[in-house]
C-alpha cells in the first residue's frame, strides 16, 4: 500500500490520490487502510514520502561515494532524464508535488519533506566534502546542486524533454571541476 | 475570474482547486464559468497560468535590464524569499504545482507550462546577453538560474525558510560576477 501510494503522489500529487485508487492499484482489501492508517491520507502520505526519500538518498550517496563530484553529478542528471522519458515524463521527483501543495498547509507533510530534502542537500555535500571540498563551501555547492536538480526536473516534466537536466548536470560539473581538484 | 483561479492554482495546485471555490472567492454567479470557459477547468487553467506567467516575464526582464546580472540575481532570490514568507510559504513560482501534476497527462497544460518555462529562460538569456556574455553561455546560465531558482522556491516552501533562495542567489551572482565583468 506504501509502495502504490508512494508512485501516484510521485505522479500525480497528493489532492488527485485517493483510497480508492491506492487500494485498488495495491490489491490490498478495502478496510484495511483504517487499521494501517489511522491518521488517514496524511498518515499514508509521511510514510510514502519518507520510504521513496530514504530510498533516494541512498542512491545519491552511492553516487557522490563511488566518484568524483563531476562525474556522479553527470551521471545522475542523466539517469534522471532518462527514467523521466521512459515514465512518460511522469516520474520525476518523489516529493516536489506532494511538498508545493501541502507544505504550507499540513506541518506534518511539511517537516517530512523538509527532513527528505535535508537528507538529500546532506548526502550531496558529504560526498563533496570527502572529495577535498571545505565544509563551508561543500553545504552551499550542495544546496545548488538540489535546487537546481529540482527545478531541473520540473522543467524537464514541462517541456517533455530532458534537456534541463542535461544543461544543469553540466554547469554542475564545470563548477565541481574548478573547485575540487581531483586527486592522483 | 482568472485572478482568483492563478492565486488558488499557485497556492494549492490544479487537483484541489474546484469551480465552486473559484465562483465563491472571486464572487462571479454560478453559471458563468460555462459561458466563460467552455473547455472547463483545464481551459480555466491556461488561462490563469499564462496571464500569471506573462506578468512574473515582465518583472524578470525589468530586473535584468535595470542592473548587472549579479544585483538582479541576488534582488529576485530575497524578494521571492521575502514574498514566500509573507504569504505563510504559500505563494511560490505560479506554474510550478500545476506543471508537476498535469504536464503529463495534459498536453494543453504541458504546453502552457512549457512556454511560460521558455518565456522566463529568455527574459533571463537577454538579460545575460545585454550585460555581455556570449549568446551559447547567456542560454545555459539562465537555464541554471532558473532551474536553482525553482528548486529553491520548492525547498523554501517545504522548510518554510527563505535560506535556499538566499544561498541560491548567492551562488549564482558569484557565477555572473565570474563570467561577466562589471562595465565602466
Amino acid at each position: 500500500m506504501v509502495g502504490t501510494a508512494a508512485s501516484l503522489f510521485q505522479r500525480q500529487g497528493y489532492a488527485a490520490t485517493g483510497w480508492r485508487q491506492v487500494i485498488a492499484d495495491s490489491g490490498t482489501p478495502w478496510g484495511s487502510q483504517s487499521h494501517h492508517f489511522p491518521g488517514g491520507k496524511e498518515e499514508l502520505a509521511v510514510a510514502a514520502l519518507t520510504r521513496s526519500g530514504a530510498g533516494y538518498e541512498r542512491l545519491v550517496r552511492q553516487a557522490f561515494e563511488s566518484a568524483h563530484p563531476a562525474d556522479a553529478i553527470r551521471a545522475w542528471a542523466s539517469l534522471a532524464a532518462e527514467v523521466l522519458e521512459a515514465s512518460g515524463w511522469a516520474d520525476g521527483c518523489p516529493i516536489a508535488t506532494v511538498a508545493l501543495e501541502r507544505a504550507h498547509e499540513s506541518d506534518a507533510l511539511g517537516d517530512t519533506c523538509e527532513q527528505i530534502f535535508a537528507g538529500w542537500q546532506a548526502a550531496i555535500a558529504d560526498g563533496l566534502e570527502a572529495a577535498g571540498a571545505d565544509p563551508d563551501r561543500a553545504g552551499k555547492l550542495a544546496m545548488l546542486t538540489l535546487c537546481s536538480i529540482e527545478g531541473a526536473l520540473l522543467l524537464a516534466r514541462a517541456a517533455r524533454d530532458g534537456e534541463p537536466l542535461i544543461v544543469v548536470g553540466e554547469e554542475l560539473a564545470a563548477r565541481f571541476e574548478t573547485e575540487i581538484p581531483r586527486s592522483g
